[in-house]
């Protein structure tokens, strides 16, 4: 029941992009200095975050990523479910390596199921923007501006 | 978002004995050759689910394990609580390693909690006797008896 690395870090770079100023670009580098994270962990997840049309990279001097959505479109539950992945949450989940005999009739994976559902339909009602409400003390924390 | 194998293992463990007639023993073995399920990892999780008080131990020649309580009465949410060791959905949720600065102001913690509240929700409808309902389709396929 926990999530994947790589979501809590994509969840963070999106919070941290997202307290920018529209536009302004960050560094992989300042957003690794500022939490603490591993550059090549973030690295990835900016890629990844990329690849999803979340963030666009500007190259070159001077260069940078930002948000290329606007933080209240970029829903929780819907990124979750693309940065997690292994919904597996037991056996039968996967029916190419399943060999659970209970299968044609057992209950439990239609209630966890059930679950698993009730679980992002709470996170569907979240995006990054409400995480971000409190634009100055983040960039306190996380730009090491004075309040 | 997987289960552990400790999880997965106990709820069809709790099915199978569950799927007996009461009073009804089974060995660790037959569950084990049933399913076809590690015996060792089986061993532990009769084990941890005598120390949970829900199955009981009946020593010597003939012996073996079965429900100390009734299915209706071993809610799965409650179950899940307890075999699943790990509900750090993100970092900050160990307060104990945290090292994420966006904690004090982070609204992100809050939301986690709700959605694995939400999850948790559903699977408390569930007991284990919803898993055991066709009895003689299960004793069909557990216990390879003629339908």
């Amino acid at each position: 029941m926990r999530l994947t690395m790589y979501t809590d870090f994509s969840l963070r770079m999106l919070i941290y992009l997202g307290a920018k100023e529209p536009g302004v670009l960050s560094t992989v580098q300042e957003i690794s200095e500022s939490y603490n994270l591993s550059k090549n962990h973030l690295t990835k997840v900016a890629h990844e975050l990329g690849k999803l049309g979340l963030i666009e990279t500007v190259r070159g001097r001077g260069g940078g990523i930002r948000l290329k959505v606007e933080p209240q479109n970029i829903n929780v539950g819907s990124l979750v479910r693309k940065t997690e992945d292994d919904f597996q949450l037991v056996e039968c989940f996967n029916s190419n390596t399943n060999r659970c005999i209970l299968s044609p009739v057992c209950g439990l994976k239609s209630a966890l199921h059930k679950a698993l559902e009730a679980y992002f339909l709470v996170l569907d009602e979240y995006t990054i923007a409400d995480f971000v409400v409190d634009k100055d003390k983040l960039a306190s924390i996380l730009f090491d501006q004075p309040l």
